[in-house]
């Protein structure tokens, strides 16, 4: 990060005010009246009608828009351990684009717990304040069992990110550079370098898809995950391959897919040369992928390649999915966020990439145009389309899967945020 | 409450939106670049800055200006324990009083806690969150024992609103009643009938402003509280009296003050009969006070009286108390809100009533003028003044007793909301 991003960034944070979001007033306030009717008397009416039937909680308060992101601090970013409320800035800036991409309102949270048990039990006691909940940058595997055990627990969606989002938008950029290099699906063998929560949430997410599991193999720092290792934990064990590739290079040899989820620069040209005809790296490290898209375009032509950075092509932003995925999970009122509607979300992104791109959209870029190719496999973050197909997707696929509470939410699918009065 | 009101509560909350309350973004966010400041890459500098010095979070996060509203619904205003959803349209109505009043962000949290012990260990995990903490709404004597640990445990301000902010304006609607019924502080006789959360802590706080304890007589439901009775829990025993008197007729014989947290009607006319001259009753109750209005003006002309009632003179209200005495609190980064704020914001109120009210609040409750007496001993929620005396008062008791982190704020005293930049 250059200094001057750096300093604008500090900047930006400080003033005029600390932070990025406030809460406010949407109801009138300036007279006695006003003020009986937002807290007592008048209040004890809702209250009332809660106690009655807590569905009624939708009606009259903010909880059917309302979102928690909770982090224990343990993962943040690319950034490591540095614990709750050095993580705060991050929970607040999900809540930014929450809010800016799907009118979602947020409360952030950052939860001081000695052991994955105690971050259960905490998120547990407060889930019902919310309509749903986003878990964030928290390390694996604990990522794994809090997240299974709050599923069961809360009556609200509980959606890890840094699992499911990366894994959504990731297959929905996969789908489509297979289809453009003529790949298909069941066939394409796939290298995954790095096995934390993203890369095994995203392989699991493209056998959804249809990528075949004997056709994955998944390295961590000691190599290729492998039916003889004996140092694996459950979650690694899922992905272990009857293979006798042990490195990068065994592994890397004839592949049709390298998935990066890993460290800058863990990817060699020799190694990319090796690769099958019409090769597909998604290098995500960031902000240093595992190979730069320059080295990597100067060793391979009939490469599609695709990194977490704006500043090149295909960037996999997860921005492109959790704003749309919880606006359509809340939409209907869905207890949980499950795999028919993370596929629906796929596909919602990946038709939309083969879409026209309105002018405006290439004008926010300062490009002449976005055309579905090997350098736009995957919609652009500010393409306000998504907020018109992906929640439509989700909410629809929630209904058809036996999730939604209210099938049939006022405005959908959704125009604009002008729209969102659930 | 009347079925009119009743009904325009209920469409207040759900219309045109759900709740009273949404998170909004403070900050550009309209280009790419913006939201790389907001979010990644940018926030990984402030982020960097906290875990560098925890203070920081104060300069780059919302922490500063954050509090929450926490229950576990298990004493909603007048209803009972109906639960922690049911209390969230009164957490996000207190979060608009905090914001209407005094430009403060709150988060509403509902605690679904099996045991004190369960909330206790849920809010300490939260709390590094928010800026300070505000209980509400939690029975008695739970709500002690809660106070008490999180207080120990939380490196915020913590403050039970039901017991000090009702506490707070009760004594500074006392000192003026006494001083303009002409009686010795330090001679005065009380009985308080209720011995809940709010009634211990008025009567703590009465000491502190110079009642003396020996002069109390508290009562809950088998009658006065004496030394002699073996039923107390630690909280009513501190108000274990010496004496024969057993019953509120025995009590209220010659007293100058009478407090009522109780239920309507309890306070009869022979009783208020029995008071010495000039007598002072709080009859606190809502929506119905222990005497009404109208019996007690009947009964007794040389009476001051006030209730929690808006539609009487001199209401008893918390808002006159909980969005400064946290605004000073917040101001200076307080780490508690101890004795010494408490009884500064005391004074602060108590003083104002003894200003002369300008034109437009007089407007605003359509009286030609307020004048301290008896009909006004206590100012009204909609005085803007409160927010230029009460803070300051708090922030420099913080100041002074040692317990601000921060006592050079930018703005002080505070003269309207626009001029928070903390």
């Amino acid at each position: 990060m250059s200094q001057d991003l750096k300093e604008a960034a500090l900047e930006y944070h400080a003033k005029p005010r600390p932070g990025k979001l406030s809460v406010e007033i949407t109801k009138p306030t300036r007279t006695s009246r006003d003020l009986s009717l937002a807290y007592s008397p008048g209040v004890a009416e809702p209250v009332r009608e809660i106690a009655k039937d807590p569905e009624n909680a939708y009606k009259y308060t903010a909880k059917g828009n309302l979102v928690a992101v909770i982090s224990d601090g343990s993962a943040i970013l690319g950034l490591g351990n540095l614990g709750p409320l050095a993580s705060k800035p991050v929970m607040e800036g999900k809540g930014v684009l929450f809010k800016r991409f799907a009118g979602i309102d947020v409360f952030d949270i950052e939860v001081n717990s000695e052991s994955p048990q105690a971050f259960i039990e905490t998120v547990e006691r407060i889930a019902d304040t919310f309509g749903g909940i986003n878990l964030e940058d928290i390390k694996a595997p604990e990522c794994f069992e809090i997240e299974r055990a709050l599923i069961e627990k809360c009556s609200v969606p509980v959606f890890h990110d840094d699992q499911h989002g990366t894994a959504i938008v990731t297959a929905a950029g996969m789908l489509n550079a297979l289809e453009l290099q003529g790949k298909k699906i069941e066939e394409a063998t796939v290298v995954c370098l790095g096995a934390g929560a993203a890369a095994i949430a995203c392989m699991k997410l493209l056998i959804s898809c249809g990528i075949r599991s004997e056709n994955i193999f998944m390295l961590d720092r000691k190599g290729v995950i492998h039916s003889g290792r004996d140092d694996l934990n459950q979650y690694k064990a899922m992905f272990a391959s009857e293979t006798d590739k042990r490195t990068l290079d065994d592994a890397i040899d004839g592949a049709d897919v390298f998935v990066g989820l890993s460290g800058p620069n863990l990817l060699s040209a020799e190694q990319l040369k090796k690769m099958a005809p019409n090769p597909i790296v998604f290098a995500c490290s960031n902000p240093d992928p595992e190979i730069s898209p320059e080295l990597a375009n100067s060793v391979r032509d009939d490469l599609i390649m695709a990194t977490g950075r704006s500043d090149y092509p295909n960037q996999v932003n997860n921005v492109l999915g959790f704003p749309f995925i919880f606006r359509g999970a809340l939409d209907v009122r869905a207890t949980a966020i499950n795999e028919e509607m993370k596929v629906a979300a796929v596909h919602a992104i990946r038709k939309l990439a083969k879409e026209p791109v309105p002018q405006e959209i290439c004008e926010a870029y300062g490009v002449d145009k976005f055309e579905f190719g090997r350098d736009y496999i995957i919609p652009k973050p500010m393409d306000v389309r998504l907020l018109e197909v992906v929640p439509a997707a989700v909410a629809r696929a929630a209904v058809d899967s036996g999730v939604a509470r209210n099938p049939y939410p006022a405005h959908y699918p959704l125009k604009s945020l002008d729209d969102i009065i659930i």
